[in-house]
């Protein structure tokens, strides 16, 4: 059986699996994510792809004959493509191979999920201009977007070894407060604890070391996207932050989500990349014809948070917002194409995070500095709890989804982490 | 045999291996570095100790039963004393072992030498005071040295791909360039192209997610120093580096030298760390009575140009500054308890730059931005050539050495890269 590649995003598809045709599952036959899984933390990492509620074993479904994920993540878009042609062949109803997938299946809910990668270079860009407009404010009142912003896709290095799968809970950091008042600085638990929500991009192919890629190749090199949470202490980022950045207040964790959403799957999701009226055009290096027609992808996400309280009542958490990544300033390509613009070689398995995705609204910023307003305002609950900054038991939970008229929806599981008491001062 | 620590820096101590005794070798007998050789691309790197002009295969000789590096490097005290004390004893004149370790020596000029490690994450920090306050005044006239300097230990995640062996050349860099009074930023080659003298410090053990190494135990978690080059594109970083940091204008490239010089080799080179009078006291996190008596470290620090000229008349270069890595605000016990109070995780092989080690005089500046002004003095050259950035073709060498009277003069190697130029612009 030869499948197009469009007909594995055909919205009447449906699967033998019955919960793949659920239309709630985030994992229908349309999405087919990469993740890794262990029964228990003494097994290695099996690569796997999620179909409704149960993972699709690769090796065991005689699909890849690795468990290396940086092999399958360096492929080349056709076999890309025939991957996900092979999946979605044996997973749709009628498949004749149904016997072999069937075998290699397993509950998601019997094994651990872990970091779909071992990451190795991380970059955090900037990519949303409302949420660069609203925290420049507040650290930079008179000066809040400044000049490089509509010009530059700003980044900047992160740390990989603090970036944690999904489900796992961290320490609040201690470091160094300065209260605008104080003559001196001391060394306390962070009192403005916050979350980042961003969606993380998987390097898929690498470069050579003074090749750059230019936009017609960037998204070549990209796997596909997870949901990311930048966990973020706003009052060490106050003051260590210059001149070279932020430093403590973020590597002390970082979340990543399980499944990787590929760049195929996202490909009915698509939409213009328009600049506002009135900014400049991107440069040459950062502009392309398909860039322009469909640089950007529709993918709604959203911020729960569920207390300690909540958890202990059964009650799921509260949406703290909403938005959406088609609203962010730079699109996925001109992240590759930046990037490498200098020579800088990138390897299967880097991670680039976006940035903060906050929408237009005041309403849909992706942090607590932004809902909150710097702490000004407090977030009332349903509970009688309420909120300005993460207390200790707090769980963050991002989500996204993409959806549109004639195509099922897919979505991008959850990605959660909660916060523990900080360790005591020496 | 047993052989006490302290005697293995013993000055009368020499080597059956002639080389080693030479007094202009970087490696006698009390220096016994750790890197990774190889007799071609095709072969894997194998763990070798520099001897002179030779190499200490470590396998070969009895004393390693891994090429894993990350595992040598994550020793304990007492496992990094016992491989010194093994190879002072058997490399000594009149040592008993002597067939063994002759049968495991190669010829330095035999080999390629590699990056001592895979490196992992990459933080530079930025200990001098004297860069800060030169370059502070260069991109902030008004404001050179933040409130934050005397405080903090500045630093900022870095890259890790594009860290090269010494020997290694790379293209200049393409970047985003605006002129002060040019409207908008262009495209083009870096033109203010810069080296940045600094030591490497390699990460032996690492600690858990959540568990800070306070001052007493940190030095237990740095396996040795290396000279290393932040190759910086000023022009790009110039106009990228606000609000989160350098990015492009570092990620190109930078270079790590082979060898790495043990903590229990630079032990005879300890110096008392002392803060400047009027200048606060670090924080108590930061500060420790072994830290105050010896917190510092002794090793003169050299940078040569090479221009392409220079190469093919046979001219090895010309010293362009020297200082001393006593002269740092911050030592290596400080970066290490900094960089993990909020909890974030060191593994075997991160690597720490020292930041660009300027010292108190003008002509000891790091990098040509402090030795040009920002590019307003020409530096003149005996063969006529002058320098206000570096050109095509032009090689920088770190160079860094200990000595103390009493003790043998142990060196560094040497580090060193070359320019290549920009990549055309598509």
């Amino acid at each position: 059986m030869t499948i197009a590649i469009n007909d594995t995003h055909d919205a009447a598809l449906r699967s033998w699996l019955d919960s793949a045709n659920d239309a709630t599952s985030d994992f229908p036959i349309q999405n087919l994510p990469l993740g890794r899984f262990r029964g228990d933390n003494t097994q290695p990492w099996r690569l796997g792809v999620a179909i409704g509620d149960r993972i699709v074993d690769l090796q065991k479904a005689g699909l890849i004959d690795t468990q290396n994920v940086d092999a399958v993540l360096a492929s080349d878009l056709s076999a890309r493509q025939a991957l996900r042609r092979a999946l979605s062949a044996g997973l749709r109803a009628g498949s004749a191979d149904r016997a072999r997938f069937e075998a290699a299946l397993l509950a998601q809910s019997d094994v651990a999920l872990g970091l779909p990668c071992d990451v190795r270079d991380y970059t955090d860009f900037y990519t949303s201009v409302h949420h660069a407009t609203t925290i420049g404010k507040q650290f930079r009142p008179d000066n809040p977007l400044l000049p490089n912003y509509k010009w530059v896709p700003i980044g900047y290095h992160g740390r990989a070894s603090s970036i944690m799968a999904s489900g796992t809970s961290f320490r609040r950091p201690n470091g160094q407060l300065k209260a605008p008042d104080a003559d001196t600085p001391r060394l306390a638990p962070c009192a403005r604890l916050d979350y980042e929500l961003e969606l993380g991009m998987i390097v898929g192919r690498g470069n050579d070391a003074g090749t750059p890629v230019g936009m017609a190749q960037a998204e070549d090199h990209v796997f596909g996207l997870a949901l990311f949470n930048d966990w973020s202490a706003r009052d060490i980022q106050g003051w260590e932050y210059q001149p070279l950045g932020p430093f403590l207040s973020k590597n002390f964790a970082s979340t990543l989500s399980p499944w990787v959403v590929t760049m195929e799957a996202l490909a009915p999701f698509r939409a213009p990349f328009v600049r506002p009226e009135g900014d400049p055009q991107p440069l040459p290096y950062l502009d392309s014809p398909d860039n322009r027609a469909h640089g950007a992808i529709d993918i709604e996400l959203e911020v729960w948070l569920q207390t300690a309280q909540m958890r202990q009542n059964g009650h799921a958490g509260e949406r703290l917002s909403c938005s959406n990544y088609k609203d962010a300033y730079w699109t996925v390509a001109q992240l590759v194409a930046h990037h490498t613009v200098n020579g800088c070689n990138l390897a299967s398995g880097d991670l680039f995070g976006s940035g903060t995705l906050s929408g237009p609204a005041p309403e849909q910023g992706g942090s607590l500095m932004e809902l909150s307003q710097g702490g000004k305002r407090a977030i009332a609950f349903a509970n009688g709890e309420s909120r300005t900054w993460l207390q200790d038991g707090d769980s963050i939970i991002l989500r996204g989804y993409c959806q549109r008229d004639g195509f099922r929806r897919i979505g991008f599981g959850e990605c959660r982490g909660t916060v523990l008491a900080a360790p005591a001062l020496g």
